[in-house]
């Protein structure tokens, strides 16, 4: 597969991002585009499989989507969805600025058949592996049958890149019975029943990391609420926890016996081993990294972008 | 101030509510009502300030709350509540049922002159001490002019229980900029903007615990999603916490050490200390404990109680 990569996009791009391809691409047969200002992308001796293309133009993190797309017609976003787009590449992913990733790709590549509106989707470790949640912010609102494309989308993202072979489908609701939420999440529930998904009902809260489903579907402004709650509380935790170490020497030597088992379990938690962001029902396959990621993540998202794009998605 | 307490609420009810009662009356000049079955809620030698309110039905934890309305009258639930209707008692606390307690609140007191709908408030602990978050699920629907409500009954709230002078309030929504968001959001934070409450804008899912706001509003449906992913996320960490402690032996040893420290950030992060979750909106003072109260957490609860019916809210 060839993988446009987005040098510039990311809190540590492009080093990080320019180490990331090296990886996949020595470990790989995909062939790797690196997309960026070619004064400021330079790989010594790259593998005959990793390429550069030119884009003059960078859209930083905190700039607004669509004054960048706008006026950076030259991005690094731009141009590598270009390549997506006329087919020069089989995939593009981006650890820049969500919005302007979101906004260019649907503008530039279109929808899929059937799809009213693209959604983002996140992978998230579970108890059980690895579950979907999407819409994490595509659509701030959705209408029911929205919710239920996202769900055919999801199933058909979750069998491609993680392998499952029959996906469940939960709706994220506040209460487990039938009949429970907000009228959006009534009328979907009733619309998930009848569309032909494995639909395993509602699914609260407090759940989501307990792999009860594959797919979880929501509105944009629920799903990004909820991984910006679970990232916010995570960070919380962390801290205390080191703050809690650091405050007597005996705890830290404790704390210093712990941390290899304190990383390990950091490791587990971590969003960055499951592959980025697909944003799904746009007519091209597009990933949007972590803007944290180092080279590990980076190589992963490409991962991800290489099998959905063996594995063409599609509403049926 | 009298206050009636539902022995029969919560997953340790009756004796750890009695327990509560007990601490409380001993404590402080207030008079504690337990409700309850009279064969069910003994108290040895109770102090002066403590009685005992005949109560012949109990509502389950996971009972529907509209057949519990419809066909126990006479639950500890509808008996506490119509001691705080007939001005018997100054308000009402229980660790039961929430559905219940809210229907029952709602039907028998009545709403407040200019309140659309009651909301269900959470106070949660920050970097700064506490905030205070709503609707958690009074609602799973709600408009624009409601969150504008839940702004004023909050401030209310915080000003009278917390001791805040001036609280600030917050709208949760996807973006920290103007504009960001559902229509819900968009129209909110106009109307918040010109209500005359001290409008700090909004405020993202990963920054609820910075305390950047004492009172942070949104509608029932976000607000349970929010408290229940955060109560998953931790419970996530903990037990992930205690099962890479338990894996090899020195791990078991250093966690040993650290356990107080644990336990001390444990506490830190406890929302029982916080006195419970007020329904804002009724005639009348009702609080919601969480249903895993220890005794500590149903005095919390009754304190709270008691300082929110000195100071009667109303919406100005």
């Amino acid at each position: 597969m060839r993988i446009a990569l987005d040098a510039m996009g990311g809190d540590h791009a492009p080093d990080v991002v320019i180490e990331g391809a090296l990886q996949t691409a020595r470990t790989t047969e995909h062939q790797i585009i690196l997309v960026g200002p070619e004064d400021r992308v330079r790989v010594a001796t790259p593998p005959p499989n990793l390429s550069l293309r030119h884009a003059s133009e960078v859209v930083a993190m905190g700039e607004h989507p669509t004054a960048a797309l706008r006026e950076k017609k030259d991005s690094s976003i731009a141009v590598g969805i270009d390549l997506v787009q006329s087919g020069d590449a089989d995939a593009f992913v981006s650890a820049g600025n969500t919005g302007a990733v979101m906004a260019t790709a649907t503008l530039a590549l279109g929808r899929l058949p059937g799809v009213d509106r693209p959604a983002l989707a996140i992978p998230f470790p579970t108890d059980r592996g690895v579950s979907l949640l999407l819409d994490v912010g595509a659509n701030a609102d959705a209408k029911p049958a929205y919710l239920v494309q996202f769900a055919q989308m999801g199933v058909a993202y979750a069998r491609a890149v993680f392998g499952i072979p029959q996906p469940r489908v939960a709706l994220l609701n506040i209460g487990e019975e039938a009949g429970k939420g907000s009228q959006l999440a009534k009328e979907a529930f009733d619309l998930l029943s009848t569309s032909g998904v494995d639909f395993a009902g509602n699914v609260e809260g407090k759940d989501l990391a307990k792999g009860l489903a594959d797919v979880i579907v929501t509105d944009g402004f629920t799903g990004n609420v909820v991984i910006k709650v679970a990232e916010g509380v995570s960070e919380h935790f962390t801290s205390a926890i080191r703050e809690a170490v650091m405050s007597r020497w005996h705890y830290r030597l404790a704390g210093a016996i712990l941390s290899p088992a304190l990383r390990a379990m950091a490791r587990r938690m971590d969003y960055s081993e499951f592959g980025g962001a697909p944003l799904l029902g746009v007519r091209g396959v597009v990933i949007i990294a972590h803007g944290r990621s180092d080279a590990r993540a980076i190589s992963n998202a490409v991962l991800a972008a290489a099998r959905a794009a063996e594995h063409p998605l599609s509403l049926d």
